[in-house]
């Protein structure tokens, strides 16, 4: 059994790596942490885990951590992880990091949309934790930055027809929509059910801090550096995103391309589903899985592609892409503890 | 007091009309149609209305409409509008149609995206109600189509910065989310509660009949032919529509120029509130209302302009409208009966 | 015009006593209070009343509101309306109090479910303000007590059949089910949406407030003391209340008795809607509007009744009651302001 | 391997149980049938199955099924069951019903509530799968009864104080709230999305069928015949139960007396969780799974006990209790297949 610790496990994604966890078949849960919560035990917090889970959160202390597990997870929030981050690696101890603190290979671009970095040495090494760009590196790696929940959506629907050369880089547009425990369980008028409920907005137009995550990797994909404008939305519903990608196509390229380009591209991948026969995705057929399902349409009239990803913004955006990358890390089956159909309805 | 009718009024813009028009200064409804509730007193079809109207239902008759009315509203399914349209008109009611029958100049055009018209000769004089394009032709018009909603949010969003030439015309992406009240009362299973909630899907993309009602009046604006990408989504709410519309900037234009292309265009509109200091519109802000709310950015990043415009699908977007329509071609003051405040929450 | 303040407007209550007199043919509202919110322009705050109030937040001031008004909304946090009251009645000013603080006519109660009553003085002379009851009183009150969102639903389900004597008082049950806006717009995680949505719970069961202020006017109903069993629940809707009342009736007594107890005891009131041909009132159909609209079964399985009553919390259960209770207080008609038909959906 | 079918797999609880076999470590599901759906792959009709479950839709056939099968869940429209019923026994298939069928023991009860029986004959041999109830009778079953949501909802909440005889009988009142899913996949405009939402409403107050099957248990459970007050509530939630019960207290009994009863009824059972330290259940801490939550309250001042039980309707109202009733049937472990914890949010 593999010993893992959560740092930070009071939040929505903390939850969701427990009941993930909980089930694995080859992991054991050897402490959790949570500065607000320490001395409460998870199920008195969380009565949903009661005879899943009895542990009682704890500090969050690097020696601590290593001590008691070989894989750390950290669901703290963005700047905290740093605090930790060489305390674990120094001790040898392997870390998924749920935080954007790692996503971003140049520290001026994480100081420039975040704040000043202040473990930039561990940049290098850090792997950009999604599993269809980067297994490989994945495997060996000390330090793997779980992507972003967007960024996660836009990347997986932009990757193959980006790679194959099949659309222009500078036309993407992403407009995303997400469902509330996106934006935690930290409490704000924002949040409030009222002020959720029944509406619908936009919000950090133009300057989301996910924007440079999703360039950086488009720009891998497409050899050159890629701006785009990405668009978040706050949708009435707990949990899915669905994310709109659209870009103009090359002169030439037609639907077949785009097809092919799909086809090819996740041909093996264990979570990722291709619409058949033009069927497109909703959100709704994720739920609760490490699914991102993927369907597309190619407007002739304008000569644009429409693609739409969804993705369950806390297993695929976050926790699900988490144990998953621990699975990798450790050699086990891609799959182990994802195997669950989503949930419906 | 001007008698006005209702044929269709069964469904959800139905009732809005019934809602709005009990309330009315000028006004008295004197008849209510609908094939299916024949013989049904609307307030046990609607509880709701007990006590504000105890009409009944009758049949969709052209002699007994024009009898007992100045001014018909008709709210019928597509196609259906046509069979009465030639009966009241030369009758000499005025209609206000909240149909598509009517909106699209090019018979053919009609034809290609809905069937064949039976009654081309009447879209030479049919107006389009958008009272900030065509306030001037409604006051006179015998027959006002009355807009779409999801063409409402995108044209009144699209319009300023398009007639003055800011942005490139065929750069234009709508990106639009809206209530399940869009879809209509009718029952399939795309609006089973259980199927809609938690949920979110785009739909018909590429394909939707308000694309080409859109780009009808987007080409009138930019004064040459102008395609667009129009994409609907539903979201797991009753009420209301944002729209998140993209374009390309042409050189040289500012955020400055936006700004005053936005204050001027809309500046003596009773029905259009912008943004100020860099607000950007909610859905819930606008419910109940005849409001369209509109907010910008422009992304220097990559000089585009995002624009969010947010309407009540089924006041600003279908009877609201009609109302304003009917208060201008009935030279009463337009905000008549539409004065209330939205709602919240 | 009566001028009217709001002292404590930043609510949701607040907002709604807002849109009301907005519109209300006969009120100016001269002056808005918060203490949180002082200095902030009212649709700054709430864009949603944009063109229709441009009021700025001032301090809660018992002068200043008394200055500039004649009558005064209090719809502050309890015990925080006793700060001012004094002050107000002083100063001639009078007040419709949407607190609980003058609603329990003995300070021992008060005392023992909330804390020390401080003013209790003004407990005899303030009136219950639920008009079906205390019309005559209301007319010619200085103070008025609103009542509470519960108390109004539970009430005015019970009052037909006890006031005739056709149940037995000591078995009413009131199971009652509300929308969110009645846990107020403060935040704490109860209200988070993500803890909301796609959920349901009990609380404060045998211990809510509201259980002496049903009890007390069930007593004067009963004319004996009365206690009951009342339970609220959290739906997950932003609007609308919906009590089951349950009660053994006496031997002897017959459906016809408990419909024609209802159809007499509310023959004449406007706000009051009961359902024809067994019809079961739903919350939608009442949103937005000042009606309490009420349904019954005599289950002679168990020589029971059960009474199913729904309002609008916001509406019938605080500030449009509150309009209703300043009408009928200023001599006009009682649904001034108050005369659009509820919405749907 | 047991070779499980499914009759009747398209609706809710079809795909539930299908979610849940698919991940079985003891079970193949070798057959689905629909009348409806007959000829389509399952992940075409339900995407979110796609790589779990590539079966298609047969006809419902008992020949077929038998043959096929060593158990077959019926998930039928009551009276649908009975067709197929006797020639499922007959060829030595075990069966778990999901309908009404075969849940009352009296045909007349169940003709008188629902229509005539035409297999009145299995009505004898058929056990009530309620575990915690009949596990023993359950092992060797032919034909378990799969007990309805509501029920397995009040049973669970009343049957530790009324085995105990700590409360009268005859006081049992079930006020219940159910999500929408309980309705089924079936249109109506009952379930339209924006008749449910932001709604709600009691539904066939006094006469809703699962009253008999109620009160059946409650009879068995206090050794004389049990009257019952049941009333349903629709919540604009798609999944969840939580039944809030009353009853009146025997003289002399305290809450320790309860609490007792409660402990040592539910000591040994794994699937029902009760409220530490006084903590009500919410129905979101078991969605998912197969857990009823229990809490409750003593009211000295009414002398009433009242009991607030949760369970997510899907699960174990219904597919998750017919897995667990297989697992006992087949003599696997209890929970074999519901290891998951419940999804959060």
């Amino acid at each position: 059994m593999i010993r893992v610790a959560i740092a930070g496990a009071s939040g929505y994604t903390g939850f969701e790596l427990l009941r993930i966890l909980c089930a694995h078949p080859s992991v054991q849960v050897s402490i959790i942490t949570s500065r607000q919560q320490k001395g409460q035990r998870i199920d008195d917090f969380y009565p949903a885990l009661k005879r899943h889970c009895d542990l009682v959160f704890e500090d969050t202390d690097a020696e601590k951590l290593a001590a008691s597990s070989d894989l750390v997870f950290t669901a703290l929030p963005h700047q905290a992880s740093m605090d930790i981050m060489p305390g674990l690696l120094d001790r040898g101890v392997r870390v998924v990091d749920l935080s954007a603190d790692y996503r971003l290979r140049d520290p001026d671009v994480y100081g420039k949309w975040y704040s000043a970095h202040r473990t930039p040495e561990l940049l290098k090494e850090a792997v950009y934790g999604l599993p269809e760009l980067y297994r490989e590196k994945i495997r060996t790696a000390r330090l793997v930055a779980n992507p972003g929940c967007y960024p996660t959506s836009v990347i997986l629907a932009s990757a193959p027809p980006l790679w194959r050369g099949l659309i222009d880089p500078e036309t993407i547009i992403a407009d995303s929509k997400s469902g509330v425990t996106g934006a935690g369980r930290g409490m704000n008028l924002d949040v409030h059910f009222c002020e959720v409920n029944e509406g619908l907005k936009a919000y950090k137009v133009g300057e989301h801090r996910h924007t440079p995550e999703i360039e950086q990797e488009l720009s891998v994909l497409a050899g050159r550096q890629v701006t785009i404008n990405f668009t978040p939305h706050l949708i009435p519903m707990s949990r899915g995103i669905l994310s709109t990608v659209y870009s103009n196509l090359k002169q030439g390229v037609g639907a077949a391309d785009v097809e092919e380009a799909f086809m090819s591209f996740y041909s093996d991948e264990l979570f990722v589903r291709l619409g058949s026969r033009g069927h497109l995705p909703v959100s709704l057929q994720v739920r609760g899985s490490n699914y991102c399902d993927l369907g597309w349409r190619v407007d002739e009239r304008t000569r644009r592609l429409i693609v739409i990803s969804v993705i369950d913004n806390l297993t695929r955006g976050a926790s699900g892409q988490a144990v998953c990358n621990m699975n990798i890390m450790c050699g086990l089956p891609e799959d182990a503890g994802l195997k669950e159909a989503p949930w419906q309805p």
